[in-house]
């Protein structure tokens, strides 16, 4: 059985969204799986010294056109959130704690947690609708509640970040298969091409 | 007759290069020419704030290793250079030298710049290099030499920058058709797309 894909995103990245949507079926075209994991951009943009996208000049006003074309590119719904960019701490917690428990589970409410907020239009940086998402995938609100108040949780999610960063990661949407990085949405041909050829 | 296609890049511009060596058969394939367009990322950078890829810390590492394999991913041969970035005045202000007395000599001299540096190696920020590579499209060295030195060129060549940046130009390679904007070589599928439909 070969290695699964580790697929780093955050929760607000509309691009990490967008490869959310395909690379499960891109991967299992060729037999792999994909370990999904949420990373904290803000963490990762203090070490590269990057700033969002759409705070960028000239570059915002692009990504924004940009997403919206990308996503018809590639069919999968988009609206831009009025919100943005956005905290995203409790959404990466909550993943990391439904993970623990089950891995199915904790992916289902990732996809959850995108649409809410790019189809939607929800402000999944807000505590109570990413606890309403997570029971919508069968969580116990009260013991969800009291997870992301202990400590442990969040360095769960540290320890998460940490590991991305040392790996090299420096932002969303962040593919490895066997040691061989891929970054960005526009990078899955590449990556195709790789799985299907072990390297070109 | 549709409007060409504005092509704007940097000659340090190791996707600007990967551009250069498919964009006039794409749009051909629609009917259309393109102009091309040198302008300085590192004018465009003080606007925006960015950086030159290769030294943003963990990005700049991925990208020498993107480079190459998005070249091989395109078929295009890449060999990194030595000196990177370089500063590419001379090359950009003989293109517009050229440009006005004929754009296909001046597009001739632009793809000759693009491989003496990712083909050859060879440090095209050096005066003396741009002049031999003008040489070998018919250039007479001293009026050019004279051209290169004299104000008037570096007029046209800041006047093409402050152009592209009035446009919302903040990257290489940057595409407008129709006034829609492509940013990056890896939006050469959606360029494509665009043209075959007219927008999606």
């Amino acid at each position: 059985m070969p290695d699964p894909l580790d697929f780093y995103f955050d929760f607000s990245s509309p691009y990490g969204y967008l490869a959310s949507e395909k690379i499960d079926e891109l991967a299992a075209r060729h037999g792999r799986t994909v370990r999904w994991r949420p990373i904290l951009l803000g963490v990762v943009f203090k070490h590269t010294g990057a700033a969002p996208l759409t705070l960028v000049p000239l570059k915002g006003e692009y990504s924004e056109h940009d997403f919206s074309r990308s996503a018809r590119f590639l069919d999968v719904p988009y609206e831009h959130p009025e919100k943005f960019p956005l905290a995203t701490q409790h959404a990466a917690r909550t993943y990391y704690w439904l993970y623990d428990q089950d891995a199915e589970t904790a992916r289902a409410f990732a996809h959850s947690v995108f649409r809410a907020l790019y189809v939607e239009g929800r402000d999944v940086s807000d505590r109570d609708v990413v606890m309403e998402v997570a029971a919508g995938h069968g969580a116990d609100r009260d013991t969800l509640a009291e997870a992301l108040a202990a400590p442990a949780l969040k360095a769960r999610l540290k320890g998460e970040v940490d590991a991305a960063l040392a790996r090299g990661v420096f932002g969303s949407p962040y593919i490895v298969v066997d040691g061989e990085p891929f970054f960005g949405v526009d990078r899955l041909p590449q990556l195709e091409r790789w799985l299907a050829r072990g390297g070109f």
